[in-house]
């Protein structure tokens, strides 16, 4: 198995409410196609989730009754965003059906308290590409909480212990910078648990309702103990998520298990 | 809790591919937020699954690979149904969400073999309400089959004993004979399972790939000893799902226990 997470960086634009980049994904969704038929995808919220929210302080759980009109509204928003995402692959010869993470997974204090991979073992082993997504989700210790996409990849890879995971994201790979502030970032080509020593402070703290980019990080860290090969690409580069799981050289960070 | 289930030939255009009947779905949609906050809602596929799923067979289960891109593209089209009645009902007040048969159920031959009501009553103690609808699932003996939306309001049914279940039609409920041929069709106000033999022969065979009229109304009868009254009303009379859920008055057929 191969499992690929479409960052919502990716696939929307992070700065604007529920914009979907579609041209981005249709180009993803044909590279998917074209390089491998048996896939598991995971999908972040992008601007469909986080916005709203952050907004409405979904990811501290209930403490209001007038979050769950956002906690409705939220979720539809992000099913939005997966059908769309469906859609790309579907038209691309991928035979992708969706499966939310409340329909494979509990929670309990955000974090995932139990994992049924029926549903994505049997949608596999008929032919079919699993789509899963970061979602609100039932919580039971918060009432609910945000399952990110990231949270959904870690569960597969434990469970399917994949023989590659691929991140695309929107930067090349891991920096020991910001590339998108410093133009002297420099890209980690391998990264394993010491590298994290060599991310400054201010970088890994920019965080988003899922976490930090050190959190992110040591979510990829513990994935790598579960697959042959874990690596970052940038998606926003055509041709490199195809490279990727074509096992051919490409720009990226590998994620080494630590 | 009351169970309500919007009928795929009242959402829809049952004969029209992927047809969606936006104006009657909002009127069902405020008709349901002015009655009653405490809902779980199920909907029929229409014709965003009827159609597609019959011409390939898909409630046959799996017997060829040319299937599987048909099985993905019908599960696509139920998910724009189900966020279409989802937007509805959000923009009606009520707080919906999503919760599709497979992230509850799994199924065998067509059956319920197992069912975790967890989802739904988590959703529902946060007060929330959970949307679900007929889809095509995953099934351990037929590689995928048709769940349909009377066969997860049986379960539902089954699991929170509701007091009241209220299934809209595009009838005003059961009749003698079929109402849109025969002008001297009958109601019948009270149906008890004596009552199925009323029915004429042909009349009780038309058939969707959820089955005929006879079984649908098999289905009705089972779900009548897991509720206090179980009803059937017209969804395209403007008022009448808001009275029967009001607990007032209506034309519609109750469906006696038996």
């Amino acid at each position: 198995m191969i499992l690929v997470k479409l960052g919502g960086s990716v696939i929307t634009d992070k700065g604007k409410l529920r914009s979907f980049r579609k041209l981005t994904c249709e180009r993803l969704a044909k590279e998917l196609w074209r390089a491998r038929d048996s896939l598991t995808i995971v999908h972040g919220a992008g601007s469909f989730g986080h916005i709203r929210a952050k907004e409405h302080g979904l990811h501290k759980g209930f403490k209001r009754k007038s979050q769950l009109g956002h906690v409705a509204a939220v979720q539809r928003d992000v099913r939005e965003l997966n059908l769309k995402v469906l859609e790309a692959l579907i038209d691309s010869g991928i035979r992708a059906v969706s499966i939310p993470p409340a329909a494979a997974a509990t929670f309990r204090g955000g974090a995932v308290a139990s994992f049924n991979p029926d549903a994505f073992r049997n949608m596999t082993q008929l032919g079919l590409s699993p789509v899963s997504f970061g979602d609100v989700v039932p919580d039971e210790a918060m009432g609910f909480s945000i399952c990110s996409g990231d949270l959904m990849m870690e569960a597969l890879a434990k469970e399917f212990e994949p023989e590659l995971v691929v991140f695309c994201a929107d930067v090349d790979g891991v920096f020991d910078r910001d590339p998108k502030r410093a133009r002297s970032a420099r890209l980690i080509p391998d990264f394993g648990r010491p590298s994290l020593k060599l991310l400054g402070r201010s970088d890994a703290q920019h965080a988003d309702v899922t976490g930090s980019i050190r959190g992110k990080l040591e979510r990829m860290l513990a994935i790598a103990q579960h697959c042959e090969k874990c690596m970052i690409v940038n998606g926003n580069v055509p041709g490199r998520l195809e490279r990727a799981i074509s096992g051919k050289e490409v720009i990226s960070t590998v994620v080494l298990p630590g």
